[in-house]
C-alpha cells in the first residue's frame, strides 16, 4: 500500500471548505510509519544533521523519530508559554489565522546544523517562523522536511532558498 | 554523563513552590537522546507492542521515537479538539489543575498490544486517563513508560494495576 493511501481524507475540518489531510492513520500503521520515518531520515544522513527542530504538536510526531533515527538531538519548537526557560518568539500567518512559536534561546548552539521537521506543508507560515527562530540561535538550517505537502499552497515557493521535500504530495 | 544530570531544574515553573524538571536540556543531546529512547525501547521489545500510544505533546517526543525503534504503530491521545475524527474523551485531574484527554475511536484494534509513554509521571493522572481510553478500545495495556518520574507524588502506586516503569527518578 502506498504511503498516501494511508492518509485520511476528512472534509470541513477545522472549518468548511477545508479538506483535512489526516496523518493519524498513518501513524497508527507500524510498517507505514516506519516507511515515513526512514524515508525523511535516508537523506538526512548524508547531511551531518546536528538538531532537529520539531514543530509543535503533531511535528513531534515526524521529527521525535527521525532524530532518534538519525542520531540527532530533538529541539521542540512550541506554542506560547509552554517552554519552562527563557525563549525567543515569533509571531506567524497560518492557513487558518495566526500563531505563535517559541524556542529555548539556548536550545542550538551557534553553527550546529539543523533539520527543521514538521507533519505537514501548506502554505509554509509555520516553518518560515521556525526558520527566523533557528537563525536568531545561529543555527545553520540545511533541510527542511515535511511528511505531508499540500502542493497548490505555494509553501515549497515561500521556502524556496532551503532545501525543503516531503514525502507525500497532494 | 548520567541521564539525571542532563535534566535541567527549574525552580517555581509552572508555579510557585514547583521544582520543574526540564527534559528538553535532554532532548537536545544527541547522545542523552538516543539512551532514553534505547533504554525504554529496550524492555518493550521483548513484550511484542503493537501500538505505542503517546500523550500530548512532551510524551510525542518520547513516544513516538520509541514507536519508531520497536516498530510499533504510534497513536497520539491529544487535548480537547485536536483530533479530527470521532473520538473518546477522558477528564481527569493533574498535579495543576484538570483537563481532558481525547483518541480516536478507532485508533486501537480490540486486543492489540499497547505500551502507553509520557514524558513525566507525578500523580499518574494523565495516564490514568490515558489508561481508560486504551481500555474502551479494547486495547490491552501490557506496559506504561516514562521518561521522568517524580516518586514522592504517588503515580506509582496509582497504576498498580499496571507494568509500569521509568528511565530517571527523582
Amino acid at each position: 500500500m502506498e504511503l498516501k493511501d494511508r492518509i485520511r481524507n476528512i472534509p470541513d475540518f477545522p472549518q468548511k471548505g477545508v479538506l483535512f489531510r489526516d496523518i493519524t492513520t498513518l501513524l497508527n500503521d507500524a510498517d507505514g510509519y516506519e516507511e515515513l520515518i526512514d524515508r525523511i531520515s535516508e537523506g538526512l544522513r548524508e547531511l551531518d544533521i546536528d538538531i532537529v527542530v520539531a514543530l509543535e504538536a503533531r511535528g513531534f510526531t515526524v521529527g521525535a523519530a527521525v532524530a532518534y533515527a538519525i542520531h540527532a538531538g530533538l529541539v521542540i519548537a512550541r506554542k506560547p508559554g509552554k517552554l519552562p526557560c527563557e525563549a525567543i518568539s515569533v509571531n506567524y500567518g497560518l492557513e487558518y489565522g495566526s500563531d505563535t512559536l517559541e524556542m529555548h534561546t539556548d536550545a542550538i548552539k551557534p553553527g550546529q546544523r539543523v533539520a527543521i521537521i514538521d507533519d505537514l506543508l501548506a502554505t509554509g507560515g509555520t516553518a518560515l517562523a521556525a526558520v527566523k527562530l533557528v537563525e536568531r540561535t545561529g543555527g545553520n538550517i540545511v533541510a527542511i522536511r515535511f511528511a505531508v505537502e499540500l502542493s497548490d499552497l505555494g509553501g515549497r515557493e515561500a521556502l524556496s532558498e532551503y532545501d525543503v521535500d516531503s514525502v507525500i504530495v497532494f
